[in-house]
């Protein structure tokens, strides 16, 4: 599908690796740091989460650029039993000290069934499926927690006390299928409201409140002094729901592992501290519990994707089918489509000004 | 507080343990599985969940008269590492099974910081709350899981394929204080749509959908043949995050313990057959991660409950507060306040033909 050449670009997944790589190490990072940041960004975009991929590699160079993220040492394990471990993230990029927890926490449940691993001293670690989905290599569950700038406002407040504390469950069914749930405990994302902000629309009922904490369909307020509401929206809908859940994350991560929790997070995108967020992994062996795990997900995914869908043509999907279609349409253009605009915008990025990407020939042009 | 003293009555704690005991032992349960029962049911009562507690005490009574639930045995350990095991509930009560694998699951986290209990062979156990809270008496974190019979409608689907699958989570906090989550991943509970319908009141939008899978204000057609829909209501206002919340909790219940899972969990108050429910028990114990833990929970409840509300006294309250302003008044007039219906519901029911309930006296009737 071609519908307008000159807003669109595909570029192959290597070279957006490559690319990523090149700019972390030109700021200072060490090459195997670079390509594990690279690699959780390229899997954003292949997985269609644009906001969490290429889009926001400035914010990870800002943070070396300025030293507020760390490119020295590796993380290390503080405390220690079989099952479990508390890791130090040593202020590493965030994808450093997550492949390392997650990497720890499947060892731990090869051997007792269960790993679960908390990280204090971390950072941003981009999309939180990176690292459940790590488990399904072994044929193990994974789940990874944390938290994050505080944008939430709970139910009956009206001040920002927790972050959009996002959650992941990966889990494997047969040939290569899963169940990959990965999500805010936040109703929406605040890209979502900036959005409908720029584009003049208002946002529906159950976003966002405005900074008295009713809930409203004015994106500015919501941006400007208000904040995003919990899953399900007001209390009426339930949502009181989303934020136990979303104080649920904090307890698995900044409460647990002892690092910045709730309000005292750094704002968002205000990089003039230390971020220390704290981040929670888990892997669980299907192994040591009931035989035929692989049937029964396989089957339970089937129960929900075969059913008679409300929409004819709009059929029930499991968690993780949406950026499943992604990758396969990335796989047959053979790159990634990004709109033109997010290419130039980060090529001509002052932070690596030297730099350059390599766009696939035109005829891979489609529309995003 | 005096309204309608006809209305209302107390009856102690001690009387309602008593009660269920008398009953259920009546109808040939085990002394010591009647008390489980009897303590998880009192428990929701006092911590105000009506809907779990004595009212619901038939339901029990009949699965074993009918035989469709166990009376003898134990449950039974099937597979164990340091940190997980697998039990058969062998058919019992469920607060038998729950019990049994909330206390293994806080041994393993004695040992090696993190239990995992999975179980098979259950049956409805009550509130969540019950068991993870049993973790808050070693200062550790509890959770607990269970599968339901198919109430659910998946987001863009219109078929009953997922239970409310609660999850509950506790925390420990200072000085007896703690987070309490305990909720179905459901936007509400059938009975709330029950409700409506018998009042003729519609449902707000987002509580449940009509047969063909569309979101709907009609509570009459949620319960012939729709349902209820995901916490988040509709794909608009985010339903597909509880969608795949209920999907994590039956990963964790009915595929893990290889139980009866989605769909082939037995009909809402059909007891044709056995139940073979599929539930999940973890005790995390906070030593083997960052010192401070109460210390910082605490704080974390404080940012929460101290910030300013959005109306004037609607304070902002923390996960569980609702249920410990129930449990003080219980307290404060020395039993459980009932409305007469359900006591005189209970004492009449057939099954227990020649037991009585001893109120308190009028003094302490209350309203309800």
């Amino acid at each position: 599908m071609r519908r307008d050449a000159t807003h669109s670009c595909v570029i192959s997944q290597q070279e957006v690796q490559s690319f990523i790589e090149r700019c972390l190490t030109t700021v200072g990072a060490k090459p195997h740091h670079a390509s594990s940041l690279a690699e959780v960004l390229v899997t954003a975009d292949c997985r269609g989460h644009y906001s969490h991929g290429l889009n926001r590699m400035d914010m990870y160079l800002k943070d070396i650029q300025t030293g507020v993220c760390a490119v020295e040492g590796e993380p290390v394990v503080e405390k220690e039993s079989a099952a479990t471990a508390l890791v130090d993230g040593n202020n590493l990029l965030g994808p450093v000290v997550g492949n390392f927890c997650m990497n720890l926490a499947i060892r731990k449940a090869k051997e007792v069934g269960i790993g679960w691993v908390v990280a204090h001293g971390s950072n941003h670690f981009g999309i939180a499926g990176y690292y459940s989905m790590q488990a399904l290599k072994e044929n193990m569950i994974g789940m990874s927690f944390t938290n994050t700038s505080p944008l939430v406002v709970p139910t009956r407040g009206k001040e920002r006390t927790l972050g959009t504390n996002p959650l992941s469950v990966a889990a494997p069914a047969k040939h290569g299928d899963s169940f990959v749930l990965d999500t805010a405990t936040s109703a929406v994302a605040l890209g979502k409201v900036e959005l409908n902000e720029r584009r003049g629309d208002p946002i529906p009922d159950g976003w966002g409140c405005d900074p008295e904490g009713h809930v409203t369909t004015d994106p500015k307020s919501v941006l400007t002094g208000g904040g995003l509401v919990p899953i399900g929206g007001s209390e009426a809908t339930g949502g009181y729901k989303g934020y136990g859940l979303g104080m649920m994350v904090e307890v698995f991560c900044g409460i647990l592992a002892g690092a910045q929790y709730s309000k005292y997070v750094r704002t968002w995108k205000v990089t003039d501290r230390v971020a220390n967020l704290g981040q929670c992994f888990v892997a669980i062996n299907p192994e040591n519990f009931a035989p035929g795990f692989n049937e029964r997900m396989s089957d339970l995914l089937s129960i929900q994707r075969d059913q008679d869908p409300a929409e004819p043509g709009s059929p029930v999907l499991a968690p993780g089918d949406p950026e499943r279609l992604n990758m396969k349409k990335c796989e047959e253009i053979g790159g990634i489509p990004y709109h033109i605009n997010v290419v130039k915008y980060i090529v001509r990025t002052e932070k690596c000004p030297t730099l350059s990407i390599q766009l696939l020939p035109c005829d891979n042009v489609v529309s995003v």
